[in-house]
């Protein structure tokens, strides 16, 4: 399975309205396993996101999903800068449904 | 919920053993969301846990679990140093099962 681990900050005061757009039902996800959005609580415009996808290609192919690439789109103008990326090979855990 | 985004690397040729370790079933932990173990591709030794529990408190409690302590003294030995420790405040996402 394929992993991401990424940090990205969000414009002065945008965070909450960044996080809803991130976790706004986009439908399904093929191959999409975990995607989790969180705050950083030592910095008030940093966001945490980490991902599990069965493959590195269900991840790029989730990125061509119109609903995907809408909520892509809204989200770049909240977004100050990138942070952390790093790209996993995961190889097992609770919490992953098939 | 309560997110925990951390890495460590395992002794020399021991990251194997290691992960199968860790993801040994330890029967139920209360409050574990999500429990993700991941292989650094850029790091042969490089181990990545994200994790995510209704509450820091139910992370803390379940460190008293006896096959989790147990599994943490095996494991100990086989860690080489410890790298990435960061708490977050887990807001949603998908595979978060209840």
């Amino acid at each position: 399975m394929y992993g991401l681990i990424g940090s990205f900050k969000a414009a002065k005061g945008k965070r909450s309205e960044l996080i809803a757009l991130l976790l706004d039902d986009v439908g399904e996800m093929p191959g999409c396993r975990s995607y989790v959005v969180a705050e950083d609580p030592n910095d008030e415009d940093n966001i945490w996101i980490t991902e599990v996808w069965d493959s590195a290609e269900a991840h790029k192919a989730s990125l061509a999903i119109p609903a995907v690439k809408k909520a892509i789109e809204r989200a770049m103008p909240m977004i100050a800068s990138f942070g952390e990326h790093k790209e996993t090979k995961v190889i097992g855990g609770h919490g992953l449904p098939k």
